[in-house]
């Protein structure tokens, strides 16, 4: 329930309303539940807006993600709001040790095609899903993705998720939220299931 | 990334089928941001299974989850996935201080819809959002919600969001995440921005 008020106003030559408007750079890490469910969530309030969508998924799974990605998909053809893009990465490929260079190379190809989107300015809001696995792993540099981030142009707002988020997509993260595990139905003998997990 | 391999299997006379579709009750915690996101990301899930959703909002806000609320109404009257049922118990009243007792009241009446819909058995996942925090005041008592929770009948999941959960509350969940805060742009000086906040 954030209330409104700054704990501190900046000395960045900034008026309250550019500062507000200011883009941001989100990253859910941790162990927890809920990192990419709450990148989902997050969508459906810029889709509300009326905000061009980019979904990049750098996580190849049959069954992962289908309910946001349907609901995402019908909410964008709705035409109520903002148009949805839903760049499914992991198709064709796994993460599998023994499949790893060509996920490496899928994932490098996602982050390019990402490149290419925020030069072009083509979403306002891109929700980057499982990112944090291939900058953890040093399949794409971090470095070279704070840079690119730092220097996006106009008002692009990204969300990256994943366990081990790298210390430097933190420090330059302007929210930071992570998630711990305190109870999971696994821990008592439960799997995951239909509707809950996927 | 769940592995699908419980840790260990319990001595519970129920076959892996029947504790995968066990109801569950999770709560997300913690002061950080994502709790409700990720609960209405999850009920996207729930209506691409085709599942009767009910989101109980015990918060007043003009602007807060309008984003959420336009999105679930949309996906439920789609036709494509479940149904969708939003009780808005914040419109009318308040959680200011002077407010105080008709705001307990209406949360109290909130509590009383939320128990006549478990007894009917009318959605299959409740978002109640915000409800720890009429716990944590003692608005409402915390050992009746958890004594009708563990007897509802049924499947049917039901997460519940908001700061300071109470212990007896987080015993008795299947699932706990806590959002932890690790950065946030208001300590920045940042306020709160459209399409992102709400």
């Amino acid at each position: 329930m954030p209330q409104g008020k700054p704990n501190t106003v900046p000395d960045d030559g900034l008026t309250t309303r550019q500062r507000r408007n200011r883009p941001l750079l989100m990253v859910h890490t941790g162990p927890g539940k809920g990192k990419s469910t709450a990148a989902f969530g997050m969508a459906l309030r810029a889709w509300n807006q009326g905000w061009p969508v980019g979904v990049f998924q750098f996580v190849k799974s049959a069954k992962w993600r289908v309910g946001e990605e349907r609901a995402l998909r019908v909410l964008g053809a709705s035409g109520e709001g903002g148009p949805v893009v839903w760049h499914k990465m992991g198709e064709g490929w796994s993460w599998t040790q023994r499949d790893m260079e060509s996920s490496e190379e899928a994932a490098r190809e996602g982050w390019e095609q990402v490149k290419r989107d925020l030069a072009a300015e083509t979403h306002r809001l891109y929700v980057l899903d499982e990112f944090a696995y291939p900058l953890h792993w040093g399949w794409i540099d971090t470095a070279e993705v704070v840079a690119v981030l730092r220097a996006r142009p106009g008002t692009q707002h990204v969300v990256i998720t994943g366990r081990n988020a790298p210390p430097e997509l933190l420090d330059a993260a302007d929210l930071v939220t992570e998630m711990t595990k305190v109870k999971h139905p696994m821990d008592a003998g439960q799997k995951g299931q239909r509707g809950i997990e996927w």
